[in-house]
């Protein structure tokens, strides 16, 4: 598998992840700092450890696994870490984990002592197609996700599907929603390929595409003022419905499934608004809805949702904006829904 | 007075501040929010808001004034207002006050749904000749200065003289340490203009002139990789004994009372190591002897000096970078300085 260059770093696929030591031997560093949380160093650790052996010397900082964990007090606590291990301008964080790991490591390795070098070791689907390239970086505050954070891209990244493999059926397709995602606002081809497939474990083949169109577009607007938005189909709605359920449920809903339901709506907006043909719109709706759980969404949480969506960061001036699509694979950014829509797209989803 | 024109923002010298309005305006902001300590609140609010008034509407913020502020809780503060203002990309902050309110104000504000456009209205000799010059945010940490923090340029700064004339001398005399190391460091002929000069109130002029050579060495090396190093001369020392004294005195040093130590501690290790004259060192010392109060550093306190510095960001691998003179004017970075040279610089100063 080849390598793909982003804008200012390489994302390695390398199951055996020695490009990674490599990488940290060749950078010099002053020393290494290792970022888990308690499921990766269970899981993903041992696979690495035996690599870091070859190190001079490298240190382990953890924290808690789950979104939960994705607040400033965890930056606080991985910031004092750093200054007792007294961690120079030189020193290196590889962030070994999922999406709150990336994101949360990120942040701290972009803001100590105004930037140290970092790279991503992304260990799920979710993080390895979506949170490990695009250099956004952030933690979440009062229940708003990643509204704390920097756009600092990683040195490289390192894609292994050696992680994978332990990963509960659920969080595969949390991942998966991110790649059928890619394909409907890019690439109609891949969308029909992924519906298609087997997709209990995705191929390094699909992966390899997925992060393909998501790095194209993150090339092309590194901060998101224009076509990188498309990225954000179905994060208008799925992000509310994430933050609410997340607030609410005792087993809360994970992103894919959160953005399952968000595309679900979102396509519907697409063909009232954007001329998304209907035998698109019932395609998306088919495939989405069979390979998600269907998720109570009742009239009486709409006004929840709404206020959410007014606090994400994607909006100004209380308007809503929504990525849409034309059709598969052609996406339209920044249509303004108003609560109305917004509300009858709910409903749509609700009543499949 | 001209406005200079730094990497990607101007500076603007207008004591009327009526720039600042138009600048506003024409940015088509969704909402402004100024940040203020209790200090600018009484001293220096007075003078905008009539030129506020003609905004549509504005929001203040105040923080506590000092340095104990500027910290991660008083961000998290300002973040949550922020958040519960509803505050979007589109937002601009406008930090009105000294080091610790456009440091920690420029941090809060490149980190607010990663980055939202901020300005700085330094109100202190010390901040309109530094901190507001070059695109560095911060605040400290387990005591340890600006240690969390992004380099961020603001979208424009605004000089008024008219905020100097409430100063306290002793404020003054903080900021005109750094305009006499902008001196030392690159221009031997402004070190002896303002060494001539009354300084109880430095002009217009002068202060346009500091902001011409800071802003000259931060353009060319924005993130301090090389020729910015320039900007630490006294600063390795300085920054030991300013911290050890917020830690232990009652009254403080002020950063430019310390950083006078730290000039005439790394003006002697300049004889001793880079060639500095003799005759330099002994005008060097003689002027800034003469300026800032005689402050004890017994040799018992050297070892915690020399521990700070260790922890300083300017430092890497635990060994101790300065920035040193090789004449007036002229400055040589990356010289590594031993336990012992430190020492025998500061009883050089205590011996004075």
């Amino acid at each position: 598998m080849d390598t793909i260059q982003s804008d200012s770093y390489p994302i390695f696929f390398d199951d055996s992840l020695s490009e990674l030591i490599t990488f940290i031997k060749q950078g010099k560093y002053s020393r290494t700092f290792v970022l888990t949380d308690e499921n990766t160093s269970a899981q993903c650790l041992p696979v690495l450890e035996p690599l870091l052996a070859e190190l001079d010397n490298y240190d382990l900082i953890e924290i808690n696994a789950g979104e939960e964990s994705k607040n400033i007090d965890f930056c606080v606590g991985v910031w004092k870490m750093l200054i007792d291990f007294g961690a120079d301008r030189k020193a290196l964080m590889v962030n070994l984990g999922g999406g709150v790991v990336t994101d949360l490591g990120g942040f701290v390795a972009s803001t100590y002592k105004r930037g140290i070098d970092f790279v991503q070791v992304p260990t799920t689907l979710l993080s390895q197609v979506d949170a490990s390239v695009g250099g956004k970086t952030g933690v979440d505050m009062d229940g708003i996700k990643n509204i704390i954070g920097t756009f600092t891209q990683p040195k490289a990244v390192f894609m292994s599907a050696a992680f994978l493999k332990t990963l509960p059926e659920r969080q595969i397709l949390s991942g998966l929603a991110e790649m059928l995602k890619h394909g409907l606002i890019c690439d109609a081809d891949y969308w029909k390929e992924l519906k298609n497939s087997d997709l209990s474990l995705p191929s390094v083949e699909l992966i390899y595409r997925s992060v393909e169109i998501k790095n194209a577009v993150v090339i092309e607007d590194p901060q998101e003022k224009s076509i990188r938005k498309a990225l954000n189909f179905g994060h208008t709605i799925g992000h509310a419905v994430e933050t609410n359920s997340i607030l609410n449920d005792e087993r809360p809903l994970t992103h894919g499934e959160a953005i399952a339901i968000g595309m679900i709506c979102e396509a519907w907006l697409s063909h009232k608004k954007a001329g998304l043909p209907k035998e698109h719109l019932h395609e998306i709706s088919t495939v989405l809805n069979g390979l998600y759980p269907k998720y109570p969404v009742p009239d009486t949480c709409h006004n929840v949702l709404y206020e959410l969506m007014q606090k994400d960061k994607k909006n100004t001036e209380k308007q809503i904006n929504c990525t849409l699509l034309t059709k598969i694979g052609c996406f339209s950014i920044d249509n303004i829904c108003t609560e109305d829509e917004l509300c009858a797209s709910l409903r749509y989803y609700a009543a499949l």
